[in-house]
C-alpha cells in the first residue's frame, strides 16, 4: 500500500524526482545569477525569485523523503499531503511562467539587441531557461503523483 | 448524478466557462492581430498560434455543451472525456506560456525600445496578454472540473 504509488511522498521515486528538481532549479539559478546584470530585466529577476523558492522547497521535501526511505517510514496525513500538493502545483506554474518569460526575452535580446547580449551570455540565459523548464516538468510530475495518492488516504 | 459536478462536460456551468474562453481568447487574438507587426516577434506569433487553437476548440465544446443543455442530454463516455481533459490541459499550458512570453516581451519593449513600441500599441499588447491569462485560467478550471468527474464514470 505504501509503495503502491511510485513517486508519491515518501517513496524512493519521489526522492529521485526531488533530487532532479534540486539539480535543475539550482543550475538555473546559478546560470542566471553568476551573471552580473540579471536584475536589469524583470523576467530574469522573476526567474531568480521563483528558482530561489523552488530550491529550498525541493531540498526540504527531499530531506523528508530521504528520512522516510532510509530511516523510518513516516505516516502520511491527508492534510500535510494537501499542503504539499498545493505548494508543488503553485511552484510548477510559477516555474513554467518564469521559464517562458526568460526564453522569450532571451530570444528577443538575441535578435534585436546584440549589444545587450553577447553570444556567451545569451547562451547562458538559454541554458537557464531550459533548466527552469526541466524543473517545471519534474515539479508537475510530483504534483500529479501526490494527487493520485490523495484519494486513497 | 448528471448535474452533480457543476462545470463538467454537458452542464450549464461548463457552457458558461466555454463562453468565457471564447470571449477572452478571441479578444486576445483580435488585440494582437489587428496590429500589423505581430509576426516580427516570436512570442507574439506564438500567442496568435495558441489562441488560434484555443478559440475553435472552445467553440466546438461550447456547441456540445449547448446541445447537451438545451436539446438533449448527451451520454458521457470516459474515453471522450479523457480526450477533452488532455486537450484542455495541453491548451491551458500553452496559453499560460504564451501569456507569460507576451507579457515579458511587452514589458521589455516598453522599457528599452520605445521606438518599436508606441504607448498605444504597447497597451494593446498588454491587453492581449491579460486576455490570454484569463483564457488560461478558464481552461484550467475546465480541466479540473472534468478531471473531478472522471473517476465517477
Amino acid at each position: 500500500m505504501m509503495e503502491a504509488v511510485p513517486g508519491a511522498l515518501g517513496t524512493s521515486a519521489s526522492f529521485a524526482l526531488r533530487l532532479g528538481q534540486i539539480v535543475f532549479s539550482s543550475a538555473s539559478l546559478l546560470f542566471m545569477c553568476l551573471d552580473v546584470q540579471f536584475y536589469s530585466y524583470t523576467s530574469f529577476s522573476y526567474l531568480v525569485t521563483v528558482m530561489g523558492l523552488v530550491t529550498p522547497w525541493s531540498v526540504s521535501l527531499a530531506l523528508v523523503d530521504a528520512y522516510s526511505v532510509f530511516v523510518k517510514c513516516l505516516p502520511r496525513q491527508p492534510r500535510v499531503l494537501l499542503v504539499i500538493i498545493v505548494g508543488d502545483w503553485a511552484l510548477s506554474f510559477l516555474s513554467l511562467g518564469a521559464a517562458c518569460s526568460t526564453a522569450s526575452v532571451t530570444s528577443l535580446l538575441a535578435d534585436y539587441e546584440s549589444s545587450y547580449c553577447p553570444s556567451k551570455i545569451c547562451s547562458r540565459y538559454q541554458l537557464s531557461a531550459a533548466m527552469a523548464f526541466m524543473s517545471w516538468f519534474l515539479s508537475f510530475a510530483s504534483t500529479l503523483f501526490n494527487l493520485w495518492l490523495l484519494p486513497s488516504l
